[in-house]
């Protein structure tokens, strides 16, 4: 039964074009899964089915009206809280709960179900006012390629502006503090509300990568203890070039201009960690309060990331969730559907939520905005499940009349009035009312691999091949070959012990690995694996070094 | 009569096809004005013909032959003294008068009359050197659209550079109290002189939009004053958004890295406000001072600008003038000009200046440099005429030897001999001579008008729509239709209460927009008045907030 | 003897057409120099051949190996040392010379002459530590042209970054004192070693351009020395524009934001003075130490420089040096090879070195990497030799295996095994140890030059008159043409009083020049020499301030 449901869903990735393969996925019959008391991903009642909800930023009060309408639509599940620090406390130090309990306790009344986000991505104005050193400078840009006489990143002492979200250092300890308070009281005042079913901690989380006195002395520390002598960096990274040694530690300049391949490596694994180290924080504290039958998630926005160790952050998590955006009408391609949900699905190996995707138009600005084809909003929806979804929620409820996104439209417009989306919804709706508890908990078993390696694509840009190709590109370019030949994959990050799992792995320039890694691919080829390697693989080790003799990767011929 | 120059004149905006027509005006009959003692900018006996000149510029002394030529030319007007505020005062508070009376007094002798401009576009040395936070860096270039991440104005804290002109914190306590000093002092001491019939306050001011500590301070002023609460602000700009509620004035942030639409907004109609009141400021200076038959003018850089009111500018001046520079060569098109003109005329609804405008070739560099064919300059008095000039001055005499603009050449070269230009405009001179009496004074009576919003223009540029369009370009496409079927504009500011006076009204996108606006043009439509109304008008209201409802604008039916 | 070799070699400009001349040359005889005590650049024994080498580079010890490799192959000189000032003096004050006389032990021992370099392109993370200011942002862009309101220079207090190289304050005085003890040490260590034929200081320096609180000061007191009073340049440059007199020295801005063309020149040309004097200083230094047959040379980066005065900077060589690189296999093109080595050749009118050039592959990146064609690397050489080089050095050696070069490849690849490149090498190595002395000291009696203006160059680059030509571009087209022509020129600086020597005489545009300038090259005119003088000559005196007479250049008709 379920080798019938792949079959045909993998048909369905090419659903532009025969879109009623839709139907047949509706006649299978899937495994009813039952209630536990712990959550497990895997193990869910139904598919849920929902938005973004914030009363709090609507133009006038009408929570009554808007959960009458989710009611009426059908919708089981909102996500709330995660937007509004300075809502839940308006001053240092003083919380406000009441706003929110209302929202939960008419939700609950509704029969819907309520994810609880930590409101960290963007800190209140007072907090700001207090500890302006907070914030970074974040420009959006990643570092230009192959000019290494630019400064790769923003001199340390640019002051942070107030204004965007994402922009605060993850490591000042004010921060932290003020964070881990805010969190404290949200989730203590609401774990035991029955509409709460589970917590995002913060929003697409990201490394800001700019050098601050924290990171500086955290980066310093961390090489003193992974590394214990300057003498090994010398020696790996390769300071003599240029007469960079390192006689101290106090004498390793900071990240500012560093045009070493090894330090920058170093690095972005550094800016990982930071990134794995918050999120597993902020898991902890809500773990301390969070009942056995609530998980804790936190969305990334939509696909592969090579500033994020994204299995590393999973690991933190009970359930993965994805944030994919695409694009409509002509333009609609299930390529990137999909492989946000591989991804997505192979980072616990097991089912995962879709906590954002579009309900009508998005985007910061209204350049591209081409709102949805009819129908094309549920066959999106049907192909995030092929993937393993177990929930699906739009951002958001209704459109913003205020702040940067009011192009970004919600499933209401801005006159807050039922439309055709709402009525797609509503369809939808209605049909995982019935069949949403045989298409929860679906399971892959794929036999094609993809492996991933941040390190590559991030050491790879430092020393870029090409100006049309790069490490994304050929992941990319691999992925889109076995799209079309409806051969859905797994990602495996470079380093898995398990590839004996798959008859074939792929393998995108693999331009840093250490001998481990290599060896282990050796192996598998030796014990019967496919794998198909592409160039510049093998060319340095784990720190961005060439090597100097070339590994033989095991060969196998069929 | 009127009503046939007005017809005449109009043909002549196809002049590059027709150019005879100038020929036909010469031979209309004008009313004559009389000469009067307090100024009216609609009552002046003649058209002047000028140059701005900088005798303090020349390589050596020539104002003897230069005044001579001049004489020789039939020039009556021209601009003196406002690019020099070192040349006036050298040092800290010691003036110097002498070389500017002489002069003065020898254009006298000569019959031609001066405007004596205000030198505070440019700081001096001496003034930098106690003050340097005086100046803000400003580079020029536009904050980027759509992307939002970008911080879009330069932190407050980077230093200005000394070398551009208008680069200064206009509310910076030390330059007001200089700036005010060297006003006084130059038109206290020449308030008298016969040869003086006006004044120029500053050049072509524009905001920086640079925040300071100056800026900062009194912004927040600004919204104490206009907001009274936090609370309001917090409403109307939804800072609940991304939890950036603003509980006391002082944690609102500075500019910097705000995204929010309405700060933004009202931050530019701040900027707006800044150089209205630094020139009322000037304004009311000079005023205590000049004889009732001299104006004060100040010079717009041609067109419509979204980054000043002008109208609000022009209600502080006698009379308003224009610097509409053009094209030349195949390349020349009357289209900007009368743009130039029909705004300038606009602004006061009554006759103007044009200040600056081409002699030779233009620009800061000499890679668009085109000559105009014989005859083009001519062409192009009569065009500022047409639209209501009551003067036409070149930029500039001569030719300068050294500094930004050795390419921005004047009548003269830089051999600063008679040449093909001064010959053109000694022909000029002497027909104006004999018919400028006739020309002067033109009224216009257009039956349609442009309304243009400010706001609009600079809300949509936070959300732009489109890559290709925006504000200005639609303006610009409407006003080109117009221009192509011969029938000249006004324009009307957004709010203005004498819609009735036009038959048609074209609406640019009206994208912010107050209630009272939009009800002005559906009274206006509902009492005969035809309005063409372009996109994303009345999407926002005078915050940029999104509306939540439909605004009908009543339809008349013809 | 000597007409046939230079004949021969003219044909071969055309070589890629033309390969088989190469053959010709190999046949012709040349004039044998003897060697000499006190070194002299025409008087060499043989043709020099050999590589860069960095031991302390190296992965593992290899230095036997390498050198055995290097004697096979039939390499003669080395360069060595100036890239590792930390290896050198690892600790503030604590020197080590061991490593390196090792080194040169065993070159010597193996009959290879070594060129031993100053380190001081980049400074140890120490110094930085204790001198962070030492450094300063450079980012390696050009000044943007035409953008006056664009701050042409970073602002002074930007902090410099440490990682990339060249990018400290020339003037720093504790850059200076540590730069000065570590050459002392060096050269001191080492100057009777017999295997050391030369010196070269520092590498490739180029000007920062970055206003520091030294160079500023340095400035002021160069105008000081120059001009004697503010009241002078206020002429000179016209200061009077826009009002930015300077009464008093103290009063004049820094060069940050500075628009003035005549400032901007004179700051350019101090900037090429900072570099001369730095080299003039480094080559005292070692002077103090050398033998007298030992050399000093310096090495600039291939081709004609408008940041520098490089016949200044070569007065102060014993013989100059030059890195051209160049493009491979069909774009091989020996048009840039010749320019550099007329250069070369033309400023101390003698032979020269080359120090650098490609083994294989180069470039920062690996995104334009050719391999050279068989025998390419062959022909290179011998046009090199053409053009009056007395030694030929390929960088490098070994491929490097961490830092910014990986990418950037030696003779060795990175498995540093013997390889087709190697074989090449060898191949030459042993025709010049054949004939080396018959090539060596070539002379050239050319009878066209170039005159080359660094003052035009940049004085147009502030005024620039075209998006698509300026000096640069219309210099190598006048030595396009000869190149297509089979003319050798040389290269004269403007000023060069030596002009008679030539029958022909191409002038780029002179648009920066002295009367005393323009009259040698009227005078040139008037002898019966011929000029072609480019569009723009004449148009401004040596402060960038335009002329107000024409000058009339002679004219001669044959």
């Amino acid at each position: 039964m379920y080798e019938r449901k792949e079959s045909c869903l993998l048909k369905q990735t090419r659903w532009s074009l025969v879109p009623t393969c839709v139907v047949v996925v509706l006649i299978t019959t899937g495994v009813l899964a039952q209630n536990n008391l712990a959550f497990a991903p895997d193990k869910m009642d139904t598919i849920l089915y929902g938005v973004a909800y914030y009363p709090e930023y609507m133009p006038y009060d009408r929570l009554d009206k808007d959960v009458e309408l989710m009611q009426k639509a059908g919708i089981t599940v909102v996500r709330v809280g995660e937007s509004t620090w300075s809502t839940w406390e308006r001053r240092d130090g003083e919380f406000q709960f009441a706003w929110m309990q209302r929202v939960l306790d008419r939700l609950h009344q509704a029969g819907i179900k309520a994810i609880l986000g930590t409101p960290t991505y963007s800190i209140p104005t007072w907090l700001y006012k207090e500890h302006p050193e907070i914030l970074v400078t974040h420009n959006g840009t990643a570092p230009p390629l192959g000019d290494p006489y630019s400064p790769t990143y923003p001199p340390s002492l640019t002051p942070g502006n107030y204004g965007p979200r994402q922009n605060y250092d993850f490591l000042n300890p004010y921060f932290r503090q003020h964070a881990e308070r805010v969190i404290r009281e949200i989730v203590g005042h609401f774990k035991d509300h029955p509409a709460v079913i589970g917590y995002q901690i913060d929003n697409e989380t990201a490394p800001t990568s700019i050098p601050t006195q924290y990171t500086n002395a955290a980066f310093l520390e961390r090489l003193k203890q992974k590394y214990k002598t300057p003498e090994t960096i010398n020696k790996i990274w390769g300071l003599v070039y240029w007469g960079q040694l390192a006689d101290k530690w106090e004498d390793l300049p900071p990240r500012d201009g560093i045009l070493n391949p090894g330090y920058k490596l170093e690095w972005e694994n550094f800016q990982h960690d930071i990134v794995t180290d918050y999120l597993a924080w902020q898991a902890k504290i809500v773990n301390e309060y969070k009942r056995p039958d609530q998980f804790i998630t936190q969305d990334f926005s939509g696909g592969v990331h090579t500033n994020l160790d994204q299995w590393a952050i999973a690991r933190n998590l009970d359930i993965v969730a994805e944030n994919p955006y695409f694009e409509t009408q002509k333009r609609l391609d299930a390529r990137g559907i999909w492989l946000s949900g591989d991804l997505g699905r192979s980072l616990k190996h097991t089912n995962y939520l879709v906590t954002e995707t579009n309900a009508q138009t998005i985007g910061w600005d209204s350049r591209t905005q081409y709102p949805q084809y009819p129908g094309q909003l549920r066959l999106v929806v049907y192909t995030h499940l092929a993937a393993g979804a177990n929930m699906v929620e739009y951002w958001h409820w209704h459109s913003l009349h205020y702040g940067q996104e009011t192009y970004w439209k919600g499933v209401l417009s801005h006159d807050l009035e039922p439309n055709r989306t709402y009525a797609e919804v509503s369809r939808v709706a209605s049909e995982l009312k019935r069949i949403g508890p045989e298409l929860v908990n679906l399971k892959k078993d794929n036999k094609v691999a993809i492996l991933f390696s941040a390190d590559s694509a991030n050491a790879l840009s430092y020393m870029p091949f090409s100006d049309h190709a790069n490490y994304m590109s050929i992941l990319r370019q691999m992925y889109g070959a076995l799209y079309e030949l409806n051969v859905e994959p797994d990602f495996v990050p470079a380093g898995d012990a398990n590839l004996s799992r798959y008859k074939v792995l792929l393998v995108p320039p693999l331009y840093s690995a250490s001998d481990e890694v290599l060896q282990q691919i050796s192996d598998y080829v030796k014990n019967g694996g496919q794998a198909v390697m592409a160039l510049k693989s093998g060319f340095t080790d784990e720190h961005s070094t060439v090597r100097d003799v070339i590994l033989e990767i095991s060969r196998h011929h069929t």
